[in-house]
């Protein structure tokens, strides 16, 4: 395994906040990274990413391998070169989306195999395939082993098939990554709301051993309450000293919850998709800049972010936009939006540094309930 | 009339570089003014906007009675707050949009009467509620009189009534405008390709006198070389130490040969319009970044630019972009081609105060041809 320190400097409860050291710069957790779909975070420039405080930021090897393809890309010197991205990097496997976007696809033993979403051309994902694409052509810092995941609800029998499919992938992963200095591996927990698949699932992971370790098969259907539940025993089954990544999570709300459950990493579409539809996450919840009420709105949407989008332009100003369709106001809410998760794990990191999470914690589900 | 020092600093055969003196800061000329159809130059920021070295935006009337709506406008600050823009602004009068864009208008000598385009709403607009909207309301900083644009071609009787009528339009504008310390009021030619016409039309502005004179009625369809033609002879007929403001104008090298006629400023969409769609203004002519012949080529649009945009990125990249339909793609193209447009008036201001415009106007249409 790579030499990829995770330095963990205070922990709050099961809260802890820390340093996860990479070849490309540090990631400070709790950490929430935005999705970089195809080669872009969607609507923002990699300089406009930055500015919001993001370390690292997530590619989807789906969308990477059918455009413009792994090979290309490696000819161009790798997705950060690419995009033009400094700090680190983190690929899914593509096996999410191969099965949640591809028309068709079918699991084997061996691979899954899948049609383009775009031409209905044929491919076939290997795990080692997944790791190639990912470590030497995408150039990725953290690559994520292949995995299954089921959907929700799924029996217990499914959801046991697809953990140790998983479980056998994660082996076929660590084979196929080998000895890399300047890359980490990731193995996924998969195992539904299931607890002894989720503890199955992890001494399987442990027994391999992986640079960190991230729950899937979550943020799938069973909404906030049954994921926290998930979460209360599911996170305590990893490693302490290695960083726990609750992939594709999610509302504010979700990661706050989490990071009180022992998660330190994030990442999800929403702050960009919401950004696209007009909705601005804040400190006193989400709020739909359609509406007539912020038509004459002069105020900003935080007055104390460093962020221009947050900063500069009144909530009218974004009303007008977001009512006109214009690209401006996509552009500035999915930007507030970035900044305001980066805000959030900032002062989630600052709370329990301060010993005082819980504290936080509670004046935020106060403000920002569940149903948020 | 306001104070408004328009000092030419050097000539070229016809073609002059100067500056215009605005409350709001100075306009080095020849200028492009981007165009902020809807309180937003399409897919960028004002920062980015002003990045490019852009003095002056254009924005527009009829937009802006119908969204927010004037009074709405005002009560905000006027657009200027708005939209976060710290320079000057031109507004069009509305009129133009009036004609092209609304389902149903009509003129008379009283006004113009139209149905919006977005709520199929009644809506009148006189030369003084014009003049009003644009200085009262929006606060611009240069507003044009009310005006009649006929198409192209135009019989000669109804070109002559559509420019006699916006000579009176003219008059009630500048009743209408009074006197005000810092803000401009321009007049508009009109005429076809007539050259009586226009002969007569600039006599009549120049009777009423305003702070700058515009030519209206071209780019409406006529092409590049009828375009150059009527310039050959109503350029000339307007005021030599005012400046010429040539609307809606135009493609790089429209904007060449209407400087080597003498005409001073310039607005046009095609820029962000080209950007929406894929295509990038550069030295060597216009580019479909679509084309596959980018698919690996690594070079970005403009090396030597200061534009992030121009600089930072592949065409490789770009191509990967609006092969995706990302908006990222957008806004790098619409902002290359902004800061192009810029870095050409730039290079015309240089080569007319080096003595040198002749050469460069060959060295351009070589490399620029009319067809580009």
């Amino acid at each position: 395994m790579a030499e990829f320190p995770f330095d963990i400097q205070a922990t709050d409860g099961a809260a802890r906040t820390g340093v996860l050291k990479t070849a490309r710069g540090d990631i400070r957790t709790p950490a929430f990274m935005p999705v970089g779909t195809a080669g872009t975070v969607k609507a923002l420039s990699v300089d406009m990413v930055a500015q919001t405080g993001a370390d690292i930021i997530l590619g989807n090897t789906y969308h990477l391998m059918l455009r413009p393809g792994p090979e290309r890309l490696q000819r161009l010197g790798g997705l950060h070169k690419f995009m033009g991205w400094k700090g680190p990097i983190l690929t899914d496997s593509g096996g999410f989306q191969v099965m949640s976007l591809s028309g068709i696809s079918k699991v084997t033993e061996e691979a899954v195999a899948f049609r383009s979403h775009i031409d209905g051309s044929k491919h076939i994902l290997t795990p080692e395939r997944s790791i190639e694409i990912q470590a030497d052509r995408i150039g990725s810092d953290i690559i994520m082993q292949l995995d299954e995941c089921v959907s929700y609800p799924a029996e217990e029998a499914r959801a046991a098939s697809a953990m140790r499919l998983s479980a056998r992938w994660g082996d076929r992963s660590k084979a196929a990554f080998g000895a890399r200095e300047h890359q980490a591996l990731f193995g996924i927990q998969q195992g539904s709301t299931f607890e002894a698949l989720r503890r199955e699932s992890s001494e399987r992971l442990i027994e391999t051993g992986f640079d960190g370790y991230a729950i899937g098969g979550l943020a799938v259907g069973e909404g906030h309450q049954a994921m926290c539940d998930t979460l209360d025993f599911c996170a305590p089954l990893l490693p302490a000293h290695r960083p726990r990544y609750l992939m594709g999570v999610g509302k504010p709300i979700d990661l706050v919850e989490a990071v009180a459950r022992g998660v330190d990493m994030f990442d999800c579409v929403l702050p960009t998709r919401s950004g696209r539809h007009g909705q601005a996450w804040t400190w006193e919840g989400p709020l739909a800049l359609k509406n007539a009420r912020f038509a004459e709105d002069e105020t900003p949407l935080d007055a104390t972010s460093d962020c221009p989008a947050s900063r500069d332009y009144s909530k009218a100003y974004l009303h007008h936009l977001v009512k006109s369709e214009e690209i401006l106001g996509q552009i500035l809410l999915s930007w507030h939006n970035i900044a305001f998760f980066q805000a959030l794990t900032a002062a989630m990191r600052s709370a329990i540094a301060a010993g005082q999470f819980e504290a936080f914690r509670r004046d935020f589900r106060a403000r920002h309930g569940v149903d948020a």
